[in-house]
């Protein structure tokens, strides 16, 4: 049954009624018609089976029953994401959210090429916390992942360990594969990730003092904001909760 | 050692010379100096190793020693992407060939809202081809992948048919997960990625007469363009070509 995301102002009672683009396309690219059912999602951990009344003037649903969402993974990862340029640091958000990080942690490290006051890091964490809310609600998560900008390499460091696993990608790394590293059972995940110009030696002597496994994620070079997303689809395989 | 791309036209005999931005990356970014080695890739298939001479109007480097590439996968994996909105499209022929990818095949299907006509598709194809080497080069895959637009669904059944495994992301299978489906070995497989409406139900029943199996990815509901990435990386994790 398709599923599709509304906003909570469109639920009332035992009714739900769409309008604008969404209608739209519940009609025109769903082609749904009165007696025809779909689940909507209001985006804030519920899911709503309807049948659909009517159609004109807007999708007009019968609620037939409402449910706690069951969309979300059942293992805590955290991503600590490098500071990336603009675009890809964003692009990462986006598609990490998507595949069900719970929480979400930009930090700085020495070859970041982006580089933001204090000032600039709280609206770009506004800007980055709205990317996450937008990509929770179109992916029907139960609700939306924080962003919580760190400060520096040793706040990230310090915001890895309460993760009962945790791995840094390094491209350096030849020894450990992810794969080893994510083996066996555990309930939280650190997955970090570096910028452009990956991290420096000393970062991943750091990250080793701190108990934090670097890996390799294979031979082919992956961009910056590729890496988290690769690797958190390897995790949510691993942990069956990508078509697992 | 860092891996770094550079055009065919930087390598002359036993001496590199790398100009221009790319220069700029290894001195102020990788900070390397003489003395330090670096690979350089040519993206047609070849490493060089080499060690930096000098770092003054250019890096000037002595080739140590040169080698065919081992940054392919040991699997063949065609990804069939149903067209979807311009950028969206771009992306995911960006993500996977970073991924690995071995060929591309944008085609038609029902709900597909972007629509070529021929004259446009050939234009479309140059500029998706231009995208695939790009991307090639960047993350040092042996040679760009082809990009082959297909012009109907059936042209996309036929084309798989030539992959010993397939199978076609469906968000209404419940009970066929991507990993039952690419359980054991195969050499080569079909993903096949439906567009932002999905696929419709008689296209996953002539999908099934082909012999193509219509699997899940899980419970969040992905956009159009995550769904190939994430499940190229899944089977590229699956294989032990993403750091396994």
């Amino acid at each position: 049954m398709p599923k599709f995301f509304v906003g909570r102002e469109s639920i009332d009672g035992d009714r739900a009624l769409i309008t604008g683009d969404d209608a739209g396309h519940i009609v025109r690219v769903l082609r749904k018609s009165p007696g025809d059912e779909i689940i909507l999602c209001d985006g804030e951990g519920r899911d709503y089976h309807c049948r659909v009344l009517s159609i004109d003037g807007g999708v007009l649903c019968e609620i037939t029953g409402s449910f706690e969402s069951s969309s979300e993974p059942d293992v805590d990862v955290g991503v600590f994401l490098a500071f990336t340029k603009g675009e890809r640091l964003e692009l990462a958000i986006q598609k990490c959210v998507e595949l069900g990080a719970a929480a979400l942690y930009p930090f700085p490290s020495a070859r970041c090429v982006a580089r933001y006051g204090p000032a600039e890091l709280v609206k770009k964490a506004e800007r980055w916390q709205r990317i996450a809310d937008e990509a929770s609600k179109q992916s029907m998560r139960a609700r939306p992942p924080a962003v919580r900008p760190l400060s520096s390499f040793e706040d990230m460091l310090e915001g890895a360990l309460k993760y009962s696993r945790r791995v840094i990608l390094y491209e350096m790394e030849k020894d450990m594969p992810l794969r080893e590293a994510i083996g066996g059972d555990f309930g939280s995940i650190a997955l970090i990730t570096g910028p452009e110009g990956g991290f420096e030696e000393k970062e991943i002597e750091a990250a080793r003092k701190a108990a934090i496994t670097p890996v390799t994620i294979g031979k082919r070079i992956l961009r910056a904001e590729t890496a988290p997303i690769c690797a958190l689809a390897a995790v949510m395989y691993q942990t069956g909760n990508l078509g697992g």
